[in-house]
């Protein structure tokens, strides 16, 4: 077969003194000089970041690092129950789980804010576009995205510090403006504390940030596969899968433990 | 079934207006005070690192976040093509192949490091030391870890600058001598140029900074995280996988086309 | 925390001296006594196919179990390069490919069906339906699922054979019909050939047989699982993976290639 | 960059009106005329199985299909309630644990078999061999694949099954004599009971079959596949994972829930 057409790649090059990442020399201008949050940047917009930026940027991904025992930890320490030979492999499970349910939420916000303002510099009535989502979303029986939350309240503690570092670095405008309005509309008309969340917050600063929407669920992944290191060191040292995992069996099957169908 | 043990997870938990990671508050200490970098030395090591940790640390997660087109990441683009749905999938799949052959030499370079030094601040010949590990390997038949590269010939520039940080830093102690040495004496005894390669450089700088080797591939894995999702973002503008997978299913089966066994 | 609810499974028990599965006793029932395909008609349904439907579902499974190269298998074949160990981490990074874009066509071949012909013993006009199923898709300028294929023109093999089999099975009713009526109805719509395909097939016969389309892509992910372990035995063999990289990466970065951003 | 070699998959190809699966017109010969596991005994043989090796084989599939809640069941139920749209992920979450602590014992005891026992047809002193097995893993501390069973005592229920399957179809010779004869030592050097469990069995009769150890994981991940489907669908009617994952965060960090290091 004829190749109908060229493959392209900008990422990365390798000569035998030289690697070049995205148009930087890996040894002289990379290593040594940025963090690891940086690089995130660098894969996601395809350059450095200025100061502030970077300030914010790893604020996101601090954020979303660590959340404790929860789904996706599991999946890893369960996987690396089985398999602890491969360290990669648990962390990959955990991963898997990112999905629509919990990590897809930042991306939803960051999508229902861009398709409201496309255009951020146009003078617009934010309350009106705020009031006019809540109602949307309210008449399709759709979630608005990034508010509210189980065991946050009535405030998520991250909000507002999130927020207060928006403030500080230049990135605290009208995506954020239009986030707090819906948040305020949407509590008013369902009546009950829907204050932004952790994602909420997050997918608004990305918006200020020219991050697109659909990158959101990168930030999330970057963040969550180092705190999954963790869990598999911690079940390393300090297993809990197998207990869980006993726990589980016996009272899920204990209703139906000896019986068959007649045969 | 009753409990056989506690479960006890001391990473992470959250009350309603506070999240405790790793003893410290996420909202007060971490966001917007460290960086990516910072938060997975600590979920290796259990403590926020000092400043110069924090650099030489950075450096290594630097080094390994992007190899261009390699085969995770075309594992990643591959799964992209078929589920462009769910990134965290792509870069689950880019993790899964960091496995003995390519991440592996890392933490085996750390291992071998480590148990010839178990002691570093033991006063030991380090050239009798390094002299002996290279026969050892040489007549068990096995591969000096960490030592050679296809490309970067005759040397890796990436061993250089991280050396450098590490004098800088305060990291260039017996276990990057011990590795030096090995190298030289690999490249007399084998007659060839054995140069200490990335993995290398990074597995003794691990030891030097008192991770386990059994922790380093978790160096790997987040730092190619971070790359994967740059080469889904790429794959999405810019696509190759499917260009890939045209050729080399053409090329593959082109024998074998229309073949059949007789019936 | 007091459990909130009764953790319950009805899929299988031991004891110390007997094995259930979903009702059945394993060593007396099932082993020697079933195939692989039953069990998966078993896992899906809840209970052990007749045999028509043993026949029909296994015919299912085998249409599925093998493309060759294709972007999943070539997902598998890169991840055994880098970790040759983990045989299950090959074909796990290849089933995560299987997603909206190759795989998700069976399912939403079936739910449009389903969402058409919600109780198939109703008397309702076909050909009407189908009409007004090709004008709703065009109307919405969605893709009409199961239908066309890039190489299998004017038929896909696969189908006549499938269809075959569900009249000597005795599953050759009224969502078949619905299908291939879509069928005819879209190629003179959109006056191209637009044949129904394997996957389109598959959706009708999986109505026909009870099988709810959200369990379609079970049907999938459970034959590509065993054409996957194929690709890593066949890589281990006689290796493709490697040569792929070189020649991918060679030819994506050579436009780039030693140049840097001036800094 | 020049090819340098010549990419070749023997697996499968495709034309406009056929399709070859390793040799077989997949309409013709396989679609409708063979099962699932005969397909799997295919992949990793290149043949279609005779009568008797595809009872036997099945029989081998079928016994590795379900275990019920055990560690990769409850990783796909993780993953799961994070990314419901992406059932695949779930199933490949599940697979990433079969790893060396559960399936790699089949592969262990076949390959203990074949390395002792290289050339089946060759009149050896099975009991000397049995023994020396023993003394061999006993003085160095390893443990012997395919023995003993914390829950099935005193015997395993799947070995005297799937033996009998084996003298029925002609696969009781000189690997499964050798098993026995190292259980029946081992049981009496160790003093306890140390059966033959599943995995021992199926290892042994992998030998019997011709089947190489390296493929044997592969056996497992063909059938594990099938059943993780099945957890999904009933994690998705009748949910377990979110109230372990509550139960576990409440009870693992209720020790720590408030504390923080001073700063």
């Amino acid at each position: 077969m004829k190749p109908t057409k060229k493959l392209r790649s900008d990422i990365a090059w390798s000569t035998h003194d030289r690697i070049g990442v995205l148009g930087y020399d890996l040894c002289r201008d990379l290593i040594g000089k940025v963090s690891l949050g940086d690089m995130g940047f660098l894969e996601i917009t395809g350059r450095l970041p200025k100061k502030n930026e970077s300030e914010m940027f790893n604020a996101l991904l601090v954020t979303l690092v660590e959340h404790g025992i929860v789904p996706s930890t599991l999946a890893t320490r369960m996987t690396y129950t089985g398999a602890p030979e491969s360290m990669q492999a648990s962390v990959a499970a955990g991963l898997l789980g990112l999905g629509s349910v919990f990590v897809g939420s930042t991306e939803n916000a960051a999508r229902m804010l861009t398709d409201a303002l496309p255009n951020p510099d146009k003078d617009v009535d934010l309350r009106a576009l705020a009031n006019g989502l809540v109602d949307d979303y309210r008449s399709e029986k759709r979630i608005l995205p990034g508010l509210g939350h189980p065991i946050h309240k009535p405030i998520d503690p991250r909000t507002p510090r999130l927020f207060s570092i928006a403030r500080r670095t230049g990135f605290n405008g009208r995506y954020i403006a239009l986030m707090k309005l819906t948040s305020k509309r949407a509590q008013k008309v369902f009546d009950r504390e829907l204050p932004i969340n952790a994602t909420g917050a997050i997918g608004a600063i990305a918006c200020e940030m020219g991050i697109p929407w659909a990158a959101c669920r990168g930030i999330g992944v970057m963040a969550r596969a180092v705190g999954l290191v963790g869990h598999v060191l911690e079940e390393s040292r300090q297993p809990i899968a197998r207990e869980v995992w006993h726990r589980t069996e016996h009272e899920a099957t204990s209703h139906t433990r000896g019986k068959l169908r007649r045969k």
